[in-house]
């Protein structure tokens, strides 16, 4: 099932689910506590697609498939060094933008790159879980991009503006809860063309692993997300450029960047 | 003027403004977007203070006073390195405890330390502030423990559990709103006993120096929080120690340890 956050003619946000036929299904209340459908059913290209929700905690793994670990190495000068354990790290929620919203080149950045990313969303209170009871806190999964300035990235002593600066967290277009992520593969077209491709499952960390590990010391809550990493390399992106991710069996997130 | 969240017999939390008297008068709404006053009036001792808010955004500095940094830098190992610019950090909500709650010492913590620091509650949404307009966004002023494990500070890649555990992050005991920087100072009692001092001024970069620096980049929203780092060093806590924060004109947040 996909839970969509949409809006109409500039009104307020409302969340649906989206059928096959494109056609979303109004529903009161939100995707973490679903009331009854509204009647309303509105078409997919009539509306505008918001982000999903703005998560309580936004985890992000950060370094976890092994191309994009050699290629981080390359950028800081360091020797590669694959992380030893799920630690997990964070990005901000004010850098989150919706499906086809700009990503806007910030004064004084050189070097963007984007970075295609499934994101699990947590949907239940957990604590202390097992890897085997590990995904039954995840309601859905969705895509990220998590759009970096890689100069900012080696300069700085934190991630504040080369990760989360305004606009640099596309996040959608929709929740999907069935997915198989061992068939996934996860495809990185810019401008068209198909840049990236990486089998979704290939993580150093797999999610399980994350959410047991993490679960040991602190709560996870409804609303939460953790965005998995990355693999491969980007070009630089400018201005006029679409990067679109596509995972398969959940979507295609798109978004064009802008000075 | 004082804000405090609090909560009666188990009941529903609800805000109030503390008087000089130690009495709360109830307000609708919230701290954000305050209604009128409920008429309602309760004496401070009978109430449970509660966490001041879950904020949106939860900033921190981390190294921001010379003699913490030097330490730090004995913990890790490095040579002392004085960050060069204000580059902001995030901390996780999950950790979040309110004044009286216990902090709890996880399985496999053995070098917890505590950490007192000044909050900064943001109140208005704001971006591209000049230093000048910098506190203008700003509704008040709390008191953070930025409790730390220092043994997972050094061994892992973030900060996910050294820092981010859960009940890691007690904030409180309430909001005030008029607060002189320059003339505070930073107290942390170890059982009630002074074992760190420091003018809360004495930082490498200021309040607005961060919030400037910040807001060229991203949004500030209200409800952000950014927690602006502590100096001088702890001695090892453990169940049973409490631990009380005091910034002169803001109050006193108190917390023991458990196991």
């Amino acid at each position: 099932m996909r839970w969509i956050n949409f809006s109409v003619d500039g009104g307020p946000s409302a969340y649906g689910i989206l059928d096959t036929d494109d056609r979303i299904h109004e529903v009161h209340g939100t995707i973490f506590e679903p009331g009854e459908r509204s009647g309303a059913v509105h078409r997919l290209a009539d509306v505008k697609i918001e982000v999903p929700f703005i998560p309580r905690t936004f985890y992000a793994a950060g370094l976890n498939y092994v191309k994009h670990i050699r290629e981080y190495a390359e950028l800081t000068g360091q020797p590669v060094s694959e992380p030893k354990q799920a630690d997990i790290g964070y990005r901000a929620v004010n850098a989150l933008i919706a499906h086809d919203e700009a990503i806007v080149i910030p004064p004084g950045a050189t070097q963007v790159e984007y970075e295609g990313e499934l994101v699990v969303v947590i949907g239940k209170k957990a604590k202390h879980l097992s890897e085997a009871e590990a995904l039954s806190c995840v309601l859905g999964y969705t895509i990220g991009n998590d759009v970096s300035e890689r100069l900012w990235q080696a300069s700085d002593r934190t991630f504040w503006r080369s990760k989360n600066a305004d606009t640099f967290k596309p996040m959608g277009p929709w929740i999907e809860t069935e997915f198989n992520i061992d068939a996934a593969e996860t495809t990185v077209r810019l401008n068209g063309n198909v840049q990236t491709h990486f089998r979704t499952a290939d993580m150093l960390f797999d999610i399980r692993t994350f959410i047991s590990r993490m679960t040991q010391c602190l709560t996870l809550f409804p609303g939460d997300v953790i965005w998995m990493g990355t693999d491969g390399k980007s070009p630089k992106l400018k201005a006029g450029d679409v990067v679109e991710v596509e995972i398969s069996g959940l979507g295609r997130l798109r978004n064009h960047l802008v000075n």
